[in-house]
């Protein structure tokens, strides 16, 4: 059986990766694209894919499912288009893949829901690479017999904010099963403010900003004579596709909506 | 509650480790020691222990345990002492932490099925050292994910066997869950023999030998755009009385035979 | 002062991130390109570059240096066209920064000969990776004193050669200064083939392909209790941009030709 | 030749490590040790070494010069004894060894006056581990062509200072060759205090405390698409030992006082 594939946001940086990805997958037919704006007919009217590429575009969602029957739509639009899409898609028995962030605690709550309710498969997912959500995953697992934990998060130097996000949500998820506790010396000094770190429930977190890097991030677990070390390394965009794709295949399996890949994996 | 603990092998490597770990460990009290020949009445004879360290020295384990009482047998002998132990021990209603390999599989359905007729708990482990069978267990719950997987261990270069049982271990679990599969490129060559290092299934293992290391291994799981690399750093012996406290206080709990720590994790 | 650039092989994909770091570059200014056959008036003609990117183009480089009179002239052609190129420049007085391999030792030293006579300057490198340029320079100086060694290059699945070209030409720089020796246990065993890896002189050599990774390589000293690391991370095409920047730069105060960028780091 | 050793401080953990070297070492004899008050006529007679290492011991330098003709005298005491005994040393034209901190500026330039005048060598060395002075000497030289770098070290936690000796004298080490400048993003955020680490000039040191590690350090060097990692692990108290060798064998071709292993590497 050939999944059949909506995408929304095929302009997109992600998206358009996600238009190639799913062209030269076995198993997946790419039927339609979603846009905003009316940009022309078919994709192949665009620069950015090949001229032989002949996906519609539409500006309706209604309109669209009626017209390609999809099964599967993959949105990597904002939060607020998301939002609609979804609702539009479940209550047409379509399943969606959303990779976007930033939804209210009440949208997640009517989405899940009106899953529940239609009985149709959904994913949200703030962070496709698998590798990332394994790393979280085994860090959880991990910090139940390791307990002394420091993260090390390296990315290039553009970044804003240190943290990361995925430094701070792998200290949440270790920080459900792990009991707060200070480590280092009880006497230790800095005698440079700064060297041990942010401290999260006596976890040290480590934010290193360095040109030429891409994103990275290592979980030490330290014990007696040992440590344990979980590390992932994003090298580029691509690094998302493998877990879209996964979820496209999931979710066909699917009657309710999960939030997060760490919780299908 | 205080768990009583016996000690067999006391005077080894492992042994002598356990018997200060046990001694400094709050909810545990070391009660006998059990020795294949006389060597004195109370550990506090031997030069390796402290001189106040008094604790009676048995050589039939029938005996220790009517007149010590044990709730534990922590066994670091070799195969064959530690089978027939653990048959006087279960009968005896005393639970048994057994380090060793080396059992045939007749024993190990024997001891299998003693356990559960006399509901007593027992725990074997060919490796007490909990920060690598995590890494074992983590590399077969990504494999699932991320097939492409090459093994690289490191050791002193007085190891004399290449890949190390640990890398071998890894690799079977890995072979579990894992479909074999050509890795590399399928006209890749090696233009100096033995580059690509063994093969196993389609994965390759690397042996690293240098003076001065200790025992240490990656597993690194290659992706779209990513890696995944879980690791483990052995620095010394420590690393394995964790492990062993770990068992103490689980196998209390347990009312059947285990074999393997990533079973309990 | 402002270095002019001229630029051999611009429209390759080195050829065009040089054009890029070139125009974004304080000091220099990017004045002529160089093709051998007529693509255009300029860049500016060219899809792959912005249209106001006012470069000419020519096909004959005497005709190139009289009309534009660069300082420097980078190519990253192929070999042949480059040794041409190279001895045009150098009798017209224009330094050459050359990115490629495989030169004749005759045409090297011929090239050297001409530089020395017309006290110009010249550099043929490679690699222009500093990074990896370092890593080698390091690995030789550093096997003084740790003389046990092996290397791990980690490389995509997509290559076709074990070892890669930087970790033989890593070996080579240390078998320099170092002296065979076998390393690793007088008797130790292969339980399965390749584990150890390829034997160079008595080090090893490990070649790890995964999908996913870019081009890695890790140099590992041990020694008394102790291990020294020296790792190069090669994330993507810009890693040679430095390179080539500090070889343009480099050149101008050069009166020779210099093979390889160890020997002016 | 056979070098003849005299050892100060034959006693302490630094020092009987020492004994055990030389006496395994070719080419070394251990002839003397110096002790600050007479525990007995020779090291055979103490617990802590074999019974048949019939080495004398002194308690006056000078009579232990005269008596048994040492060329080296390595000195593991404290920094007043050394100083004291190093003067001693060099006057009666012993060369010295010496593994300790905390001399005054005005000791250190008396010892090298008189090392001058009496063309007699002295090392005085703040750390032996090679793994490590190569790295700060590496670290130093990369960071001319690197100048964007971060340091991590990583330490058990019952050490209490941070950062440690060594990162910081990495840091001063390549401040002498780099221009302090700003890392990282202009604009960039700490949202938890700390996680960027300690500031030295704008590199950025960070310090892991775990139970189980050693200790370890890795200097980072970012570039554009690419990361050059400088590492040392020291994994237990011979990494020192081969350092101190090299330092008695280097000593006998000196005629002057030499501070800091990396200026004999």
């Amino acid at each position: 059986m050939t999944i059949r594939v909506a995408i929304a946001g095929a302009r997109g940086k992600m998206g358009s990766e996600a238009v190639k990805t799913v062209c030269n997958r076995d198993g997946m037919e790419l039927v339609a694209a979603l846009d905003y704006k009316h940009v022309g007919e078919s994709l192949a009217e665009l620069e950015m894919f090949p001229p032989n590429l002949d996906v519609p575009i539409f500006t309706d969602l209604t309109q669209l499912i009626t017209e390609t029957n999809p099964d599967v739509l993959i949105d990597l639009t904002n939060p607020q288009s998301v939002y609609e899409h979804t609702k539009v898609a479940m209550l047409h028995n379509v399943r969606t893949v959303v990779g976007t962030t930033g939804f209210t605690d009440e949208q997640l709550e009517e989405l899940t829901v009106l899953a529940k309710e239609n009985k149709i498969g959904c994913i949200i997912a703030p962070n496709f690479a698998i590798g990332a959500i394994l790393m979280m995953k085994f860090a959880k697992e991990a910090a139940k017999y390791m307990p002394n934990i420091e993260i090390i998060e390296l990315h290039h130097d553009r970044k804003l904010d240190a943290p990361s996000g995925t430094a701070k949500k792998t200290a949440q998820m270790i920080a459900e099963v792990r009991e707060e506790r200070k480590q280092g010396h009880e006497f230790e000094e800095e005698t440079m403010v700064g060297a041990r770190g942010a401290d999260f429930e006596g976890m040290r977190i480590h934010s290193v900003r360095l040109p030429g890097l891409v994103a990275h991030q290592e979980v030490l677990f330290g014990g007696d004579g040992q440590m344990l070390t979980i590390r992932h390394d994003s090298y580029n965009r691509e690094s998302f596709m493998g877990g879209v794709m996964f979820c496209v295949e999931t979710v066909m399996t699917l009657e309710e909506l999960v939030y997060g890949l760490e919780n299908i994996l």
